[in-house]
């Protein structure tokens, strides 16, 4: 049964990861693609499994990312105990994917997917949130809205998860967007209703974030929104290098720097003490940068 | 003794920093200046000192940090432990200085200097560093011959430890520029020549750069040129934000996040798997971003 299902997430996150990529391609017919097929070797030098690492840049969407791997294997000891500490044989299979559009109407969005076993205990982890840089509050409602309908009783913890990790803890505890799910060491005890609720999660991507992205892409802008763009993208360089545990521990056991580093934006800006223009919509956004009840 | 070689350090970096700003207002008419003056509470929330934070935006110099800082009172036991451990009461004082400019054909420099009291036990640290984005191989022999000079006999270990310091152990162990000196806990055990040896190289830091910057500053330069520089702070924002002890220190030990991250340059970028155009200047550039005997 388990074997059945890593084979069959396995399988499943490779066909989203080609869903997803459609519907970037579907926006941004000219967009150049950066394919790499990797492989691994684990802790004790013997094969690891690998990925596929999508690197896009387009007119829509100025980089991105969309990942899939497989890896199993030897893990370190030390970092075995950190896990669930019961063994050192790790297996692993998920989607990560990260989009930076280049008009600063259009949100960027994170998402990933995974399961994992590790000797004889298993899980899920996972999660999407929104960074955008434009006070449209219909588009954070719907894409809220979108993750509660999908989490039911879930969506309380998971939204609250989120709201408290994804924050620059060095900047005042402003998060790095307006948040949306997260989740890890999921397991509820029953593998095949676990396994089908984050099967049903990751395919609701697609609907928490498309509509906005082509609602907005074609909008007017300012200077004056592509330089808070390019700012508040600093601040995700800060949160991905300073906080966030998935990019500190890849970097730290010799993940592919590339595949992992493909989170980072383009482009992007640092000032001395940046605020954007009182009164106007970006310091608007910038108290939508702390948890709020969106849904 | 000691407390007056520590007033007179304090004031000698005060002055220091008047005379830097002053060399690159020279050559940078129109900066604009932000000054902050800032005051901190120590970790049991009495008066600890504070320090005078100057941040530069101009045509020369895209950005630019000149601080100074004298803070003292109790530390975070742990911390004090991590130090020297014999006592929970510190002083110190210093400046840091990072310069990015515009113009990729002058390199972007950072240096600090500081003199630090753990109960007892009191050293110096510093160092000095060059960042350049083009294979001036001249200009980097005139920087470290600058500092060899300086340095004397101290110079082959403290060019050895700035070799092993600013690496991006993440990108093959490639270094953020090419080196310089950097040295620590430098106690000689004769306060008077250890004060004289340090405040004698920071009066040599402005020789040591702003010859190199008036003879690049007026040359013309390439887009490739401006793309290469772009790429290479994203590199300098990797290491540090993932790997700068200093950087992380201060956040962690909730120093003032704008004067840390004064640090980072104005504008730059990320592209997956980047890498200069084979044959050019820049490609050049990569081979001397490792150890190398320039003086």
């Amino acid at each position: 049964m388990l074997e059945q299902k890593k084979q069959e997430f396995s399988e499943h996150v490779k066909a989203l990861q080609d869903q997803i990529c459609d519907q970037m391609r579907a926006m941004d017919p000219n967009i150049e693609l950066n394919e790499d097929i990797w492989h691994r070797s684990d802790f004790k030098g013997d094969p690891g499994g690998g990925g596929i690492t999508r690197a896009f840049q387009g007119e829509v969407f100025e980089n991105a990312g969309v990942n899939t791997s497989e890896i199993y294997g030897s893990i370190n000891p030390d970092f075995a105990k950190k896990l669930k500490g019961d063994s050192d044989q790790l297996w692993a299979a998920g989607i990560s994917l990260i989009l930076h559009p280049r008009n600063p109407r259009v949100p960027t969005v994170h998402a990933n997917f995974r399961m994992i076993q590790q000797g004889e205990s298993f899980w899920f982890g996972g999660g999407a949130d929104l960074t955008p840089y434009y006070p449209y509050e219909e588009d954070f409602k719907y894409f809220h809205g979108v993750w509660k309908q999908a989490c039911g009783d879930d969506y309380e913890w998971m939204k609250k998860e989120c709201d408290e990790y994804f924050v620059n803890h060095h900047r005042n505890k402003e998060m790095r967007g307006i948040g949306g799910i997260f989740f890890d060491h999921y397991n509820k005890g029953d593998l095949e209703q676990d396994f089908i609720m984050v099967k049903g999660l990751s395919e609701k991507f697609i609907e928490s974030y498309f509509p906005i992205a082509k609602k907005r892409v074609n909008e007017e802008f300012t200077p004056e929104d592509e330089d808070f763009q390019l700012h508040r993208r600093g601040r995700y360089v800060e949160f991905n290098l300073l906080h966030d545990r998935g990019t500190l521990f890849g970097l730290k056991t010799n993940g592919r720097t590339d595949s992992i580093l493909i989170s980072l934006p383009g482009r992007c800006k640092f000032t001395y003490r940046y605020s954007p223009k009182e009164g106007g919509p970006h310091a608007q956004m910038m108290d939508y940068y702390h948890p709020k009840d969106w849904a």
